[in-house]
């Protein structure tokens, strides 16, 4: 889809502080000299089998992608494919009060939705947010020297495709549903507090995904050491066990030759990179005499946090992995 | 899915001017005392055949929404589901080229938007527009006494339907895609320079539909003259045919027995009147000393347009259609 989206006209509105060319978390429009609407829009199908706890997953999913900008949201419309007819009408309601919950919860409005009766359920938002024109963290900040931080662990994608499997361990459906649950708010504060320079919440694309993006928008390249990586439970087991997402080849075939591997970094380690992740963390790009504070606030708010590289010049390849730690 | 929304809790944040309770076009939000935003979403199945003209009627209903609540659309976000496997990527292409060719002739600026796999090929936009609060034209304005105005000609549904079955003439296609084609952006300019006191687009709720989210939204009854309803080519002659579509049946059961039709109205009528439309026509009640300056301006931007019925105190029913003309 990328290389369909690559053949649209490009914009010229002065107004487009962030189009889609850079493939931010959301796009950016500067509505005054005060005010800038940062939009986005996210739907996919089920990655827990709760229904409500479902659509909290799906609101905060969306919310993330207006707090990764440095965004405050401020209005929702809900997007949603319902096989009404199986599934019911209460497990389609329990979907939609999940998410309301968690759209009150941060003081957002629900102006309205679309439905539409579909065989497979999906669901999700358009999320709109505000900040000032100065005040937006994009992914094309990132400054050579910087520091890279990763936050929330990773392998969501691994554990709900081990979930439709019946693969995946009562602990490991925990983890996952409480990590999608966290809302990245904090984060996006901390971050507008020490003036970070870049950040992008980790999606479909998976961590390398999201970092070549970075990359690319930045004009260098990202450094990631693969030790410093964590994972959620039971996520390299069921690795080793083979179950996939279908985001591991895509997401491969999406980088291309753009990333350099370390030899020991082994396969398992690099499926992780690959894994899409629903509502997963924070990848910021800061000045390393800010790193010390920012990891302190972070854990301070709760948050699970880890220096997970630095920014390079840029060379020919934007993302090289290395094996072991910083 | 009315039934599942209405179930969701309500809100009582105060800059929500218009939220889902009213059944609205779109969402408007206070931002400030000089801005609202005007919010919408909607996707659905092709209605033509080709592609780039299907993304381009996509992109005007959306942004029919918008207009119909008098407001200007800034920016969109682009919501698609493709089986692209079996249609290719230059089906895909071409849809999102059509709709990004509307969005650029308004100065709509495309912010991005999110692209899934699906069997079932859908398409559209989550708008958003803005207004100046105390100029918004919601459906909840409309005052007895006051004349009620339709624009474009009904029977989009029907056609599309018969389109699918390859039961619709050239002319009937010709005519439904280019009603389609067809902005209200001219009549939610007049609106405003005339200060209508109601408004709403008719989609996918019929005319009857949309007429009785205004009445209950206005307090009031609505009178509709059967006979002053234009159709598109053919559409008679396919409803005698037996074409329906699912929502003549769905819209009725909506509508319950909030309708009281006079009994020379005949069937293939009441189906005009609950056939869901594609970027359909403007159903607006003003003064009725107003009357006259608005047909002739709306004429005289090219838009066809009908005086169908008149304003009454809330009674009994909240529709009543009667046979004939004013």
């Amino acid at each position: 889809m990328a290389q369909v989206l690559s053949q649209l006209p490009k914009t010229n509105d002065k107004r487009v502080i962030v189009g889609p060319s850079t493939s931010d978390d959301a796009g950016v429009y500067e509505l005054s000299s005060e005010v800038a609407l940062v939009q986005t829009v996210d739907f996919f199908t089920p990655v827990v089998d709760d229904p409500y706890l479902f659509g909290k997953i799906a609101a905060v999913n969306s919310l993330s992608d207006v707090w990764a900008m440095g965004a405050e949201p401020i209005t929702a419309l809900s997007i949603a494919a319902f096989p009404i007819k199986t599934v019911g009408a209460e497990l389609c309601t329990e979907i939609l009060r999940g998410g309301a919950q968690i759209l009150a919860e941060h003081g957002v409005a629900l102006l309205g939705g679309h439905t539409v009766e579909d065989e497979q359920l999906k669901f999700g938002y358009a999320v709109t947010g505000i900040v000032h024109p100065k005040k937006v963290i994009t992914n094309a900040g990132a400054k050579v020297g910087d520091a890279l931080v990763l936050t929330k662990r990773l392998g969501t994608g691994i554990i709900s495709s081990a979930l439709k499997r019946k693969k995946a361990s009562q602990e490991a459906i925990e983890a996952a549903t409480a990590s999608m649950l966290q809302p990245n708010k904090a984060v996006a504060k901390i971050m507008q507090q020490l003036q970070v320079n870049a950040a992008t919440d980790i999606t479909g694309f998976g961590l390398l995904g999201h970092a070549f993006q970075m990359a690319k928008a930045s004009k260098v390249t990202l450094k990631i050491y693969s030790e410093k990586l964590l994972a959620l439970p039971q996520v390299f087991e069921l690795l080793a066990d083979g179950i996939k997402t279908k985001a591991d080849r895509t997401n491969s075939e999406y980088l291309g030759d753009a990333v350099e591997f370390a030899a020991k970094v082994d396969v398992l380690t690099r499926s992780l990179m690959l894994d899409p992740q629903t509502s997963g963390g924070m990848l910021v790009s800061l000045a390393k005499d800010k790193l010390e504070k920012f990891l302190t606030e972070l854990h301070t708010a709760g948050v699970e946090a880890t220096e997970c590289g630095e920014v390079l010049p840029l060379e020919d390849k934007l993302l090289k992995v290395e094996y072991g730690k910083i």
